[in-house]
């Protein structure tokens, strides 16, 4: 009985095993430097915090920025480049008055986060091997459905992240 | 030896002890209802993140809105009166154009924290019968040194807070 169990199994599962390894072995090859992460790191919601930035003009949300415990350790030690495994999140949610708050303090000062972005989230995350194409992370973006961003859409990350080398292509620094 | 040691232990600890108990008696029956806290919630800056914000005018800050434990489940469970124990605290970054990344991005659209404000930390504490007297929430504030706010400019922060009753006075919303 053991061994037609055992049998069935090779006869089912196999092909599709060796199947499954030739197609990542044929889509290695074929894209050799993956770029782009297609998976919402679990439990980032309750990163601490880096930093808060407003990006105005067409983006026009404001954003927390996250770390997991080895990205903030590293901020903390003001450790570059970060460590494998280190990742950067960001959260945005469209900027917006707060007429309840104006109306409270009497004035028009209170700006605040309103619903998730087109590009709610986004995450760096660092494996030097995996994505020593782009510096040594890999980049993702997420709709406000968890939806991941297109790959040509990704292409625009690594240039921009480019420009400062020189703190391991993080752009946001920790405020304590 | 023991005995001589326990004696001047006695001797030099016992009455600054009896003198501080009586000062504190001293001080609530002067001050029957406290409303303000003096001291920086420890670990605070590990705490998750409720919300961001940016106050333009004269605080020109840009701001987390951060939770201990309690506070942070009270949030996602949308459970109102917030639990004794709740903490929400906010910290304020003075708002500065990102220079650095506006070079980068070709626009004039990046703001960033810069360096603590004046009014760099501010926590509510949840404590019914302490004090009662403000909604149940005990306020405080300090600054980029630590340093708390004098008493007087503390009187300032319930009159505003009590126009959010229905959300247990307060401002800030959990954002996802």
């Amino acid at each position: 009985m053991r061994r037609i169990v055992f049998v069935l199994v090779a006869v089912v599962v196999l092909p599709g095993l060796i199947a499954s390894i030739v197609g990542g072995i044929g889509h290695a090859a074929q894209d050799a430097a993956p770029v782009f992460v297609k998976k919402i790191p679990p439990g980032y919601r309750d990163w601490k915090v880096v930093s808060v930035a407003h990006e105005a003009g067409e983006l026009n949300d404001i954003r927390a920025v996250l770390g997991n415990d080895i990205a903030i350790k590293a901020y903390r030690e003001g450790k570059l480049p970060f460590p494998e495994g280190a990742i950067v999140g960001r959260i945005a949610w469209s900027y917006v008055a707060s007429e309840e708050n104006n109306k409270i303090f009497g004035r028009e000062q209170s700006f605040v986060a309103g619903s998730a972005t087109d590009t709610y989230l986004q995450f760096m995350v660092k494996d030097s091997k995996k994505y020593a194409a782009t510096g040594g992370w890999g980049y993702s973006s997420f709709d406000q459905d968890g939806k991941p961003s297109d790959e040509a859409a990704m292409t625009s990350c690594f240039p921009c992240h480019q420009a400062i080398k020189g703190r391991d292509f993080v752009f946001s620094r920790y405020t304590p």
